[in-house]
């Protein structure tokens, strides 16, 4: 049951990119859970990955073959992560980058490899290699929607979003998949996400951007504070539109393709909350008058992540008192609770640090019983200001983490 | 359903000491909410509180008053836990201190509030004054096992134990009770848990005994990662056994004294988690090999509190991967995973950062279908060595919580 999400919008196509899905029977049969997606040559690639420090072997293998040649085809499989799986786990990843290069006729290097699905199981290699044909034979340029249906896994949505600006004379495009609804809290980037664009940009700008974007947007949400063991989200930079490479941080073309980027992984964070499993609610936590963004960020997760906090906005009660004392066990130093201040949609629930005098439980009631809710927090202590998304905590969370097998 | 846990267990009286309940009506009718705890005049008290910034009136009004008086009696109510209550709060803490003084004839800062139960709601000063004469009256030596009940919130059973031993020739006791089952990560005492001994003790060492107690005990669980806003934890010493007070941090007798009293503070913490909201496994986290007690707290911690592993628990699903990627993400600098080693009870899943080579499903199945289980995870990197306690999590915590105001 996903919060406010239509199904996928349109998503342009990204000259320079490609992108074919297999059926390979990785975990079940007949379901979409193999991916290629094939980058022109003149392609940049920026990445960020997990910071678990339990990375799965696809993310230390696309590391390696990031750092030593420029990528010309993603490789992404479903219904395994191929996480926890030692030395073998390395040989496997490398296997599938080899069976992809030869079909296609690239340097194993020139591949990167993606996984997510159950952990610790050892990765299907022989039927990953057996699909591989079927996916490259559907390799096309408007293929995004069926590769956002291609790398679900407890998703009971497909995510997809794209932004098109003006760049001097020419219409550039930036459209982006995603994928994630439980194991949450990106550290880095999201469970798996990929945005490309035609957009001519340098290599480190386009690494600049992509780091600045997600940490508005994935590095902001969270669904039950676990971080994933294959967290990956890629950049792609086709340059087909022409024109020469953006390559100055300050210029107004940078910041128009930056601000498109963040729009775009914005509504792909949120998507993957407001898809978030068992979630009946999408909550924003806006935290202001921090003295530093550090510690708005500790409050805000604090709330975000507080068990009985999540209940509550599953039952819909203004509880606003599981709210406070959430603030008020975040750590943060001196911090004087009288000054205070909360608000529940436009209602002030807490001044001064107690409930606030005009405030009612109809009121409150009366925002809790919608399905998307902003809290405002204000810390009275400075002008940080940060802001973050997550979801409730329901029966269903309890369900389908305790029927699947992550 | 308590993991566990008998009925009480004898819980012999402290000279010294006496107990009375009473049935106020302050939230439901007809439910024993009153407690009033009187000490003999010699006594010394120790105590420690919540590190929740947002703390609730009683306790700004308990180490008020430990700090002016030497306390004489100690006033608990549930069904209120007179938090987020601002000045008003404060104003009816010291009128409910006031009346108990006026009944029993002391000063009102011989008196200790505490209270537990619904966040933000106004204290029901006249019900608990009216209560007050009930709770004096029956004051009585073997008044412990009464006062446990009257203590509960959404405790399914009472909590007590008790330590006897000998200090030279005179056998002295520790007896104690505690509450609580939800919002429960004790930065210092868990919701509240009352002890008391007489064994003579100076005031200084009692509340060092205290201290060292609570943080291998209260200190050591979650159910959910929340602390709540009235945590307290006191230990009473009357010196009613007499003989010459304990006195010296390195003397035999404090040792022994140390050791029985942390005893009933870990049987009192690890009840508490057997009756966690919900909880169907009685879980220990146990992490050596730590650089530090820090780094080994973050893991076990981590761990615990970890939504997917807590909900994998409750399946009885021995799912190794979200052990492992809840290790990954605890922020543990330079951790080598490819040394880390995890045993399931007397079953090792993880050996080098991978499946152990001679795990096998069947064998973790039979670890998980018990209901008390021990999680070992050594770190391979220092001497360091911490163990906490926690539960699973299942449907009825969100029940619980989405039903129960807290």
């Amino acid at each position: 049951m996903a919060v406010g999400l239509d199904n996928l919008p349109p998503l342009p196509v990204v000259p320079g990119v490609r992108l074919g899905v297999a059926r390979a029977g990785i975990k079940q049969p007949d379901r979409r859970d193999l991916v290629v997606m094939a980058l022109d040559e003149a392609s940049h690639v920026a990445a960020v990955f997990t910071r678990n420090a339990f990375c799965a072997a696809p993310v230390t293998l696309a590391r390696t073959h990031l750092a030593a040649a420029a990528p010309r085809y993603l490789l992404i499989n479903t219904g395994n992560a191929n996480a926890g799986t030692g030395d073998q786990g390395l040989r496997d990843a490398r296997a599938c980058c080899e069976a992809l290069a030869g079909v296609v006729g690239c340097r194993i290097e020139q591949v990167l490899p993606f996984s997510t699905g159950v952990i610790g199981e050892p990765l299907p290699v022989e039927r990953i290699r057996a699909g591989l044909p079927q996916a490259v034979e559907r390799l096309s340029a408007d293929g995004w929607a069926e590769a956002a249906h291609g790398i679900m896994t407890t998703d009971t949505v497909a995510k997809g979003a794209s932004r098109q600006l003006t760049l001097g004379d020419r219409m550039v495009t930036v459209t982006g998949i995603a994928k994630g609804a439980g194991m949450i809290r990106p550290d880095m980037a999201t469970m798996l996400a990929f945005l490309a664009t035609d957009a001519a940009v340098t290599p480190e700008l386009l690494q600049r951007c992509l780091s600045e974007a997600v940490a508005r947007s994935f590095n902001r949400i969270t669904v039950d504070g676990d971080t994933s063991t294959n967290d990956a989200c890629v950049l792609v930079a086709t340059g087909a539109a022409g024109g020469s490479s953006i390559a100055q941080a300050d210029s107004p073309d940078y910041r128009a393709f930056r601000q498109a980027v963040t729009e775009v992984c914005e509504t792909l964070a949120q998507a993957i909350v407001r898809d978030g499993e068992g979630a009946t609610k999408f909550i924003t936590i806006d935290v202001g008058g921090g003295a530093s963004a550090q510690e708005c960020l500790a409050v805000g997760y604090t709330v975000a992540q507080s068990p009985l906090v999540k209940t509550a906005f599953f039952a819909s009660d203004p509880n606003w008192g599981r709210i406070l004392a959430a603030v008020g066990r975040a750590g943060i130093a001196d911090l004087d609770m009288t000054a205070v201040t909360i608000d529940l949609g436009d209602v002030c629930i807490v001044r001064d640090g107690g409930r606030a005098p005009d405030y009612s439980e109809k009121k409150g009631q009366t925002v809790m019983d919608r399905d998307e809710i902003t809290v405002r927090i204000d810390l009275a202590r400075g002008e940080a200001r940060e802001r973050i998304w997550t979801c409730d905590f329901s029966y269903d969370y309890v369900r389908i983490n305790a029927e699947y097998r992550t």
